[in-house]
């Protein structure tokens, strides 16, 4: 399929799948191996036990099915409820859009708290509804810690301040696919009952791995939960687990060794500096969108996304066409607007594997397409005004110190 | 995870995942890409076009989905059947007994039909079945046309031949993990409705890909079928079909090209010189078993397979000795007994990206093994019968001649 | 050897070993093989075919040497040169300085004629040298047309001019290294009669290639020529390309793969626009350092190097401290100053198998090491030079329209 | 290059190339790098120390260089001689012709001791004419430890017997291409001056690097020797050493990355272990040649290799047709005869990372291939005799008791 190809890097800009690591694209070049030799096993504990570092959680059990986000969600779903369960769910873009159809065609009860697309949860709505529900009849707060599709991240702690304040037992399921291992995510001290992401977003993998870590009360839950399930079930894992083979069907070898290179350079770089550097690179996005007079997507700062950021552009311009433009002329790769906001936002994903002069070379490209496209940008200046934060935050490398 | 190092090349002859071809190893070796550029979209179109061809099906519509053979078991069932629907599956090693659990976990009320470990499916009691079910409740035939626990080769153009001559409209699923792209399989002519597949099987590539397949009539049944499923359903890909953009969610850009290259390599070998290089493979096995006065666990010559041949041990011998000191000393990955045959068979896989010599090889292994744990074996009399007929009948490589 | 690690890519910017494109590392990613078989002849056949093009010439013959760019300057000098032989040889940076110091060492009677570093070669000496050389004792002109050291580009076309003006037999050997598959070179038009690279340069291959190719008139010379060789000697490779075996001793098997995935990307991009390519990188760095108000280390227009620029920094900056920031703190690697120039000058290497935005996200990062290391630079200014140009006359992917 | 794709494994038995582990294959996809950051010095300082473990020295100096074999011969030659010099030669085979050849053509005084193609080197005549050189005129001595075109290994302990006992001060110079981290070799216990070995043979590693070591006495040497040479000159090397960044000129990033995980492997496995491993890979081969009722190449015990068995065919049959027909046939690659054995012996290449199942598989092609060719092989007869020997040999691995 090389007639695509085009000189040098293709810069990936969309928010996932992301850019891998070379040792983690070394980790995987590997024939297959028999997945029952004692090899497998011996290191499918220590990346069970590692994940749970990128969880925040000592507490959880995490479950890595070979999967995507959607089937991530699924296996959130169907191991916690039952059909008819009424749940809580914020829409507030495509993905929250797509977990909530999700949620509907399982046949739970959702109850959907909507938002402008760019604005947040509404948690004042979640409020009133605990507030209400003292029969507790609400079983499950849903909500995605940052919307893909708007470069809106949520505020978890909130949300269980709010299930404590009203002592509402509900379990809490937060999709994390664009968050954990980029943001802030603390799954313990949060009290989040599932947590899930994908392996092509933060962690740098290719797509392929559903990555989902249940509380003991999501555990429990699984128990009675009646929603039907057989390859997203936990309870085979649970089995397999206690045998210490741990697989109830085959797992992908190299996918295995990859998530293995992947956690050794997450701790190696640690996970702070991890989450220090997606703040960096969102922050930079921002002061350059700030820069050429564009409008984020996102409406209040409280919810900017440090893995993400939807550009708004001018009406009299359509995003899709910088984005087609952007993979013609400049091999660089930016998300499309989706649904409510397509021809209306583009975004630039900046999670994962990145550094900033990559940033930079990004937001350089972006600066000359919207000249392409007509919007009377000045040439530099996005990149002037990240460079004069980055200038002043980025850390010397450590291991080079 | 080096400490499992040892000299020289794994030989891995378990049933999968199997060798993966040099060319498809490095078609993998990328980083990801953005599945909504152009690219991709043009990629799967000729990849779902040229799945079509080795399911042998022109009618058909394939699904590559992110999941393994048990997702893709789970795809068939949901996508065309209802909960309480009867169906009529065969039992007959360790395999089929999990794809039935599967189908009473999805609350279908299965009529299982056993076979004793090492026979085939029992045709003769579905034709009775068939034949008493004038009312037509049999909603479907599921049969596992490889059983890969015992090497038995189901015949499918009988189970058609039945379902013809009762006239009886039950749908035809069809396992096909450890047959389809190395077993002779004929989708349209022997009018299964759903086949399926799993990437790391005769494929030759890395666990991660379901492939499945879904006759007209699958398609139709999938209108009504009131399973419930998200992940798996078939009219999220459908809808993506029609857009031209192909994908639901996320796919994994690294399978994809590999399959691309999995495809050409299979497609330039030529499919039915694939099939005959297995049915070659698996003669010179059988061959070797018979010389070393063992008995192969498939009881008729009607059911051997291709693919995987399982070897009966004398009872004083414990099989799962074999494959434990096959890895430690041999770097040699052989397949367990599984469940009832546990300790009491050793598999050798012969199925994926393999040649006689490295067959031979193996063999010589299997022979210093039996040695090793007691069985008197004459070193070289299996390799001796295998080579004898191999020798007569390997081809030359057409691309040196 | 992880304790360099620094998350995201590395920005490789020195002026060889450059980027090695993904298809190449995948080309290259595989076992050793027999190079007696058929495969690795019919291999060669085609890439010292496809070799001549990249030195536009038909009536070259090309030597695929397993060595440096050291060893392809031995390689030209003893197969046409004789002990002794009076050369003229222009001495204009560190590494026609280098050459200087091989051609001494070797024995033959060196001519430098010295330039300011900074300054082309001084053609006007050659001038004189050739009116008054009525007896031909000058057997060769030696030239690096790139120098690396420097950032300066040599006229070729005028050396000719002048050895035709004067007719004068001299052999004419050049040093092509950081300019064939860059510049525009033309073996046969300028009647080169040794023109040599290595495969780390803008053939974007690993080290590890000589790539020599000769003139008729070079191949006679090597019939009487004096200076012992084996190694490099042509004589032996001839011997094997008549037989058709092609190889007088192991090549790496690796490095034919990737030189014919090399050439292929090459070929497909189009030479002229890969030199169009290296000529809008070139400017635009140019561009970025005029902005930021320092001077380039080439002290005249005709000379500029599309390949590589030296920037001079304020004397009270050490230009070794930049570049060791820039690995420290951007993951960026430049090159040094080498010898007179060291400490005073910081190379950007912009060759090989790059594109703008890459180029435009180094330059963002050397104007936050300026400021760094405290010189008073405005930050976007020279992106902003740069991207004003280069978005005029980027133009769009071929392969993608 | 797919036109010549075959099903399944290459089966490699060519004395070199061979095969390549796969933890270094996937040690060597990479990009290239700076080779005058900090990383690649530190990196090549580990493997400078270890590299002299290979060759059993503390007191050596290393010297790693990209090129070949034959670029490795003529460093130690070059760097230790003077042209006229006297030194003392064995002819036994191709590769020891060619290395006189080279000696010849450097213009050295070469006092070639002639062995018929499948002795060894006669050092009755070396005794003879180190007694009569009173006068020293004898500068060194050439010696292939292993002759790759007979199989045929020399004793280099009786060499440095004879020196001593003579007291004769010649330089000690041993080709160890075939030999080096394969066969027990002592570069310090022995005397050895300068000893060598390319990286595609016992290494394991692509074509690309000549390894040499010298003694104390023979870089003392090296700093009269009027050889020319400038690319092989070791003071460059020195020169950098001294400096810390180790490179006269650029090396191959990849390589020195694939040389530390092929030594990391080697180190692991044990280096003794790995020699007990050839010993016991050319012990099963010559086994099989003798159940097969051929003849070895190598006439006398004494002189068997561990690394290459040169088997004689009938004078009915051409060798080079059983080497055609692997490749064609079997995907196995065998070494034809060269020279004076051309068409009279192929050769088994069992050197480099390769275990006992691999051999197995080898020989029983090796069978087929006999039966092929007309003649009248028992069909497993080799397997058995090499398997019977194996069986009650073979270690276990042990990583993985």
């Amino acid at each position: 399929m090389d007639y695509v190809y085009g000189p040098g890097r293709n810069h990936l800009f969309v928010p996932g799948p992301v850019n891998i690591p070379e040792p983690v694209i070394r980790a995987m070049n590997r024939n297959n191996e028999d997945y029952r030799s004692p090899a497998i096993p011996a290191l499918t504990k220590t990346l069970l036990e590692d994940v749970k570092k990128i969880f925040k959680t000592t507490s959880g059990t995490p479950f890595i099915i070979p999967t995507t986000g959607t089937g991530a969600w699924e296996s959130a779903l169907t191991n916690t409820l039952s059909p008819g369960d009424r749940i809580v769910s914020f829409l507030i873009g495509q993905f929250s859009l797509l977990w909530i159809d999700q949620q509907q065609r399982l046949n739970f009860n959702v109850d959907v708290v909507e938002s402008e697309w760019g604005q947040g949860a509404n948690l004042d709505v979640l409020a009133a509804k605990l507030a209400a529900d003292t029969a507790h009849t609400i079983k499950a707060i849903c909500i995605v810690h940052n919307e893909t599709a708007t470069g809106v991240t949520n505020n978890l702690a909130n949300v269980r301040r709010l299930l404590d304040e009203y002592r509402h037992p509900a379990l809490f399921l937060v999709d994390g696919v664009s968050s954990i291992c980029a943001l802030d995510f603390r799954m313990d001290e949060w009290g989040v009952d599932v947590a899930l992401t994908g392996s092509q977003k933060a962690l740098s993998l290719p797509t392929g791995m559903g990555l989902v870590c249940a509380s003991p009360k999501a555990l429990e839950a699984s128990k009675t939960a009646k929603s039907v399930r057989v390859f997203f079930d936990w309870s085979d894992y649970l089995k397999f687990y206690k045998l210490g083979t741990y697989w109830p069907y085959t797992p992908s070898i190299q996918l295995l060794y990859g998530l293995r290179a992947a956690l050794d350079l997450i701790f190696e770089e640690g996970l702070e500096n991890v989450i220090a550097r997606h703040n960096r690179l969102g922050t930079a996005t921002r002061l350059a969108v700030e820069a050429w007079g564009l409008k984020n997507c996102t409406q209040k700062e409280e919810w900017f996304s440090d893995t993400v950021t939807a550009v708004l552009v001018p009406p009299y311009i359509d995003s899709s066409e910088i984005v087609r433009r952007a993979w013609k002329r400049y091999n660089l790769s930016l998300g499309l607007g989706l649904n409510k906001v397509a021809g209306k936002v583009f975004r630039i994903g900046h999670l994962g594997n990145l550094n900033e002069l990559q940033l930079l070379g990004c937001l350089a490209g972006v600066e000359m397409l919207l000249k392409d496209v007509g919007y009377p940008v000045k040439l530099g200046s996005g990149v002037a005004a990240a460079s004069a934060y980055l200038q002043n935050n980025i850390p010397l490398i450590p291991s080079r110190i």
